[in-house]
């Protein structure tokens, strides 16, 4: 009888015989005795149809009213799937965002959840009833309909596990797990049976698009055991089997998992370089070339600064590939001149690719490791950049794979981890 | 400095373009000074969109399921028409029935509105802005969603207007006003400056579809003054003007009105008749019948029993023609026998045929031009119904058209009523 929280994404909820198979999932759960909680996205394409008519109205929605519409897309998905549970002879209700209520800052397209109140859901799920709450949405203080981002309903499913208190969050998304690295690149690439809160988020925020950042984050703060599984598995799978398939997101740092010093190998197609050169080393230089960068609102990500040569440095800092432009002639508009920079140049033909463990940070080696296997396949490393359980480098883009396979290899990442359940 | 509402249908929110133009015509009312209130239903073909979706997940829809989905609609549009009316430059906010709220009962998609709190609602305007509420919507005592039944958007916007104490309700359509009657078959058929709301009650019900029967009970209720006009003309048209087209629904009998003693010709061809003859003429046979068939869900409209002879009576009514077959079927199976009926016949082949006026009241002699226009014309009267206001004659439906005209001419309605306008 324990509680469990379900969130389904947009592809699994992306047809009336999808919904159902949806249901029917969630029936095999309730049969099995556990209390449920189920999140499901907005039907496949609703959302990007919603925002194409909002931009057509306006081309730079404004964000209260876009939040208005957007939440819709979730509001009809709840109302089917409670539909669906009723038609096979399983009690249910639904609730968008504000009726739980989940209450949110009045962040519009990008509201972080404040607070849930889970006395209502709790007195549904002791009339025995299975409880369907609408992601990606919540409701301010004000009583304005706000939402948390793309992908936000990862984030409300794991925050509404939180607040309940719940034994787990099963996200069903249409890949079965999180991978050492991406099976595309290297077929030999292993499906991990569990993965701390802490590489999940490093691998997340470095491009395994398996669960939303913020999830991941809210996982961690609340210790809300949470795991990723396939939604395309049958929906009668014993509960038993299912319960223990995709990876979980621990907390604890098991001694198996010690044994894994690197988890995963991640990467990152889509950012660009752009150095400024002979950079004069004076204090300041730095916040005002980023400072810059800041007001347009465009996001940084790697930043290097050279050892200074006769009085001048090289400044160098990723973007995402589709801020460049716009990033370059901010750069030569404002700061060019001002600092007395000879040159600004970017370059879109780089990748970065990143080794992440937690065991990383009691075992030495890792990075010449990873820098020896580079140099041995011939592959320059023009950046890199470090955390406690990370280590990222900027290479040619065209040397991503070849790196990739051979880091994944260099690791042990294609055999099996010792005792690894 | 008025306060106005205006209410848009699904054909005016149709498309972007169209909800444009909803939003120059607000900004048009609003430049002339006025304090305007929206009320906008969902795009045309969106409601029975997710209606149809509902019904491929459970073919007889969860009520309050059905609500949670329907009620997105209106959301969606609300949040259009802010965004429209801020691109114009026109401050606006969109609100969803909870967030005035308005407050309904629990009968869901049929949910009737108790109470609407004005404070939100007021503060925005005090503030200058335009403010957009979803029609059709409302939410119960518990805080679960609820809609109004089709076309309560209408409902909505009276109801608004009512709360706020709102200086004239404008209903926007695809018809400019109430006609005498239907002008596809009278073409002198006029359009009525002013009707009351008894006598638009009675055409409403009557099947003059052009304002749902619910509003107009409850504008003669709140006494709100409601015009029903044209959303085709062009969005600049001055206020002045458009603030005199279609037709005004009144409550004060003023002289110029009581000089036309008939205001219109109202009709229906979707209602079929019901006969049970050579019933015995005892008491309690009216209810054993008439209780079966409300057992079964199907509305009566007329009623009548005939002189008893020799101890029997025949016995007829009429229902939805749809509702035909399944009465028969009612009747035979329950009650024929038990009363020790003869015969059970349905008729589809009827039309009933009404003439309304508040004049009605203070004139003698309109029944009879009413049947000695129809005896003129050769059409035979079947059933006879009358009220305060109205007569109703039920005839064979190959004479409709010819009764309709006769009977629009005879009571001189195809000449200006003198000193109306």
């Amino acid at each position: 009888m324990a509680l469990i929280v379900h969130k389904y994404g947009g592809t699994s909820m992306g047809s009336v015989e999808r919904i159902r198979n949806v249901a029917r999932r969630v029936a095999t759960w309730r049969a099995a005795g556990h209390r449920m909680v189920v999140v499901p996205s907005a039907m496949a394409g609703e959302t990007n149809r919603l925002i194409a008519l909002a931009r057509e109205i306006q081309p730079q929605p404004d964000p209260r009213e876009l939040d208005m519409i957007c939440a819709t897309g979730e509001q009809v998905s709840v109302g089917l799937l409670a539909m669906a549970l009723k038609s096979i002879g399983v009690d249910a209700v639904s609730y968008s965002g504000w009726q739980v209520p989940v209450r949110t800052d009045s962040a519009y397209t990008k509201a972080r959840i404040v607070t849930i109140d889970d006395a209502r859901v709790r007195a549904d799920l002791d009339a025995g009833r299975v409880v369907v709450i609408a992601g990606f949405q919540g409701v301010d203080e004000l009583g304005n309909i706000t939402t948390l981002g793309r992908g936000g309903s990862d984030t409300s499913a794991v925050a509404i596990a939180a607040a309940l208190d719940a034994e787990e969050c099963l996200i069903y998304t249409d890949v079965d797990g999180v991978y050492t690295t991406d099976p595309r690149i290297v077929p030999e690439a292993r499906r991990l049976d569990r993965v701390t809160f802490e590489e999940m988020l490093e691998m997340a925020s470095l491009g395994s698009k398996v669960l939303q950042i913020r999830a991941v984050e809210f996982a961690g703060k609340y210790r809300v055991k949470t795991r990723v599984l396939s939604s395309l598995t049958p929906p009668d799978i014993p509960v038993e089997i299912e319960a223990k398939s995709g990876t979980l997101i621990t907390f604890e740092e098991d001694t198996e998992m010690e044994k894994a010093v690197i988890s995963g190998i991640a990467f990152n197609r889509d950012e660009s370089k752009i150095t400024i050169t002979r950079v004069p080393d004076r204090p300041g230089i730095a916040s005002q070339i980023l400072g810059a960068i800041a007001d347009a609102n465009i996001d940084v990500d790697m930043i290097i600064q050279n050892q200074s040569i006769e009085g001048t440095t090289d400044f160098s800092f990723t973007v995402q590939t589709n801020d460049l432009q716009r990033a370059i002639e901010v750069l030569n508009a404002r700061v060019r001149e001002s600092i007395g920079a000879r040159e600004i140049i970017g370059d879109p033909k780089i990748a970065k690719v990143s080794v992440v463990g937690i065991g990383m940070r009691s075992h030495v080696g890792v990075a010449s490791l990873m820098f020896r296997t580079l140099a041995e396949e011939g592959i320059n490393i023009q950046m890199i950049s470090t955390s406690e359980i990370k280590i990222s480098v900027v290479i040619e883009d065209k040397y991503l794979e070849l790196a990739v396979r051979a880091l994944h290899k260099a690791f042990g990442l294609d055999r099996p981890a010792a005792g690894a359940g």
